[in-house]
């Protein structure tokens, strides 16, 4: 008889942007009429950038003719992508990564889900409540955790940000494995730190980095002293330059960071991931690469900047209207999300834009029990759309 | 301290095709000039069929305009893709699939590797000796197994395929997780009828489909009675219309395929994939499942039915020279690959055609202790090259 992998039913039975998505289905199917704007998910919008386009095109036709076409990939990514991602994003930030550091993907989120693999089942776990779902979903599913009591699950150590320490969570009691993400950050100095002093890891989404305008804000941890010996950090072309429907993403894991076996001996962890990936994981399409490794050139880095210009943008538009109901707002500065504490429950306030406004939000509490009162607006829209949903909401808190 | 997953460490060192290529690389340096032809991995040579590059260059300027840029993507792919696969692949094959029955993924790797995360750890597997090693592998990393002693695992029930059974495993003792492969199979009803008696799960690759030309051998596994209640089958578009290189394939979960908890309970397997697809996977890159869709055109089948009968004449030119050298050779009809009884040490083969031949095959113990003695040789390549291949095979073992 076939046993099934019962950690899978300790998770809530839908993933969170999965359970909005059929929200918002019934309520159109509801109400068939009505105009719906979505600042929930966090997608994209806007095209891809023009140098990606041709790059796409261009490597259709590659693909098209016997001389120059390509087969299986090298398993980690093309030596032209993870060049450019090392020389733009780390050497030129003075981070010493080497091109074999980088390991291409189809998604952070795939990462992400997939880098816990890489422990020992029971390693303790710290992760940040309120937190991107996947995180937590996939140690569950592997096993990490006891069952969900009252929205936490036993054997995580969560780490609170909360309004009254202004969102930031501090330094759990030793734990061994962290994952950690608020991407504006001053402190990431104090984590490498706690992570050298205890032999732990740093799981650094970076997926957010392209919003960070303050020169004061580190764009990769690798700008820290040390963070070498023990961060992985992870990072997306979905946002940078709208790939969340064409599909990239990396992965950089120096080969100074290392785990431990239970005798102690140190493992690189670069050695680790590479075989996983060599084993589960057949590479990036090659014209999603071709166009990924347009986003480096100086075209390319212009249009991106734009890009990003442009959503942060519609976040100031937000957040300024919001301050201006008197809801009190986090974020929308150096990132494309804003964390509005609304003062009740986060659920009954996504159903009341819902309903009210034809505004998606995204509930706080679906990112962990810390979320509670607030909820997440994304920038991620056109300029109209976001002051249509700005308009519509002001007349429904009215 | 961070403790990895020590399960990685009773791996090889590296996956069988990485070491190939490594081998390959080292030879290559030590001999620059020196031509050498790759009937190793397996990877298709000829170009993608024009209705795919159209349509990844028809997706790509739809990524360039607002009007039509694609974010996200359904998690399980877009329903343009699901239909026409249930449609053309199934239905017109009298197998009730439904659209939503078929996930659509990056890689048929990904998904055999990734699939085993929906059963038990001490769930038993039986696997095939020889075996496509990431079935063996991604069970090893999850914990399922002993450590390795004379190349096999404890824990794992191995199905052997020998000479002395003209390659045709026999049925295990109740095994509970079984993965299986070997697609040209006039036997499969004994299978599905074991399945069923001992409430066990077939977890059938069928990558090669595109290559059976035997009219009583079945394209699909739910041509069997039976197999919607016990059957996992996995599909690539890497063979069928060459896009190793552009990264699509689809796996099929009917509803009514369960599994059980300790308690007994039956959980439908299609419930747990759609959750394990949705918390760590994003979707195919958009141009991708366009590319795809085109290979379910009128045209579009004309196109890779031509490839497939193109590689097939490889397989029949290296199986006739083969035969005529005096080595037995399985495989080569219905399936792009020949699997050759050398009599000799498989590595030592491998080594002697790499540096006689400058051929490339892959030493049949990559695949397992069966694999001993043998070599698989893929008819992937050019004509030209073959033939060449072919000659100087003759030339080295003569």
């Amino acid at each position: 008889m076939i046993r099934i992998n019962e950690h899978f039913t300790k998770l809530k039975s839908s993933y969170l942007f999965a359970d909005i998505a059929r929200r918002v289905a019934a309520y159109q199917d509801a109400h068939p009429g009505r105009s719906i704007i979505r600042l929930g998910i966090g997608d994209v919008t806007e095209p891809l950038p023009p140098v990606c386009v041709d790059a796409l095109r261009t490597a259709a036709d590659e693909m098209g003719r016997r001389e120059t076409f390509k087969g299986y990939g090298p398993d980690h990514g093309y030596a032209f992508l993870r060049e450019a991602i090392a020389r733009v994003d780390y050497q030129a930030r003075a981070c010493a990564i080497e091109p074999d550091e980088v390991f291409i993907s189809d998604g952070a989120k795939c990462d992400c889900g997939n880098i816990q693999e890489l422990f020992a089942r029971d390693a303790c776990v710290a992760i940040p409540d309120p937190v991107y779902p996947v995180y937590l979903d996939t140690n569950v599913m592997a096993g990490r955790t006891g069952p969900e009591r009252a929205g936490r699950y036993d054997g995580i150590v969560y780490l609170e940000s909360t309004p009254a320490h202004g969102y930031v969570p501090g330094l759990p009691a030793p734990a061994v494995e962290r994952i950690y993400r608020w991407v504006p950050n001053h402190q990431l100095a104090t984590w490498v730190d706690y992570a050298k002093r205890n032999r732990a890891i740093i799981i650094f989404d970076s997926a957010y980095e392209t919003f960070i305008r303050d020169p004061q804000i580190p764009h990769s941890i690798y700008e820290i002293d040390g963070a070498r010996d023990v961060a992985i950090e992870i990072r997306s072309f979905s946002k940078t330059a709208g790939f969340t429907g064409t599909r990239c993403a990396y992965t950089v894991i120096p080969r100074t960071v290392v785990g431990y076996d239970a005798a102690g001996n140190a493992h690189p962890l670069h050695a680790l991931w590479s075989r996983r990936q060599a084993t589960k994981f057949n590479g990036v399409s090659y014209p999603v690469q071709r166009a990924a490794a347009a986003v480096f050139t100086d075209e390319g880095r212009r249009q991106t900047r734009a890009l990003a210009d442009f959503y942060l943008g519609n976040a100031r538009l937000i957040r300024d209207a919001l301050t201006g109901l008197g809801v009190p707002c986090a974020g929308g500065e150096n990132a494309p999300y804003l964390w509005a504490n609304v003062g009740r429950d986060s659920w009954a306030f996504f159903d009341l834009l819902l309903d009210k406004a034809g505004v998606v939000v995204t509930p706080g509490a679906g990112f962990g029990r810390c979320g509670e009162g607030h909820v997440r607006i994304s920038a991620f829209n056109s300029r109209e759309n976001v002051a249509a949903a700005l308009e519509r909401i002001a007349a429904a808190l009215a």
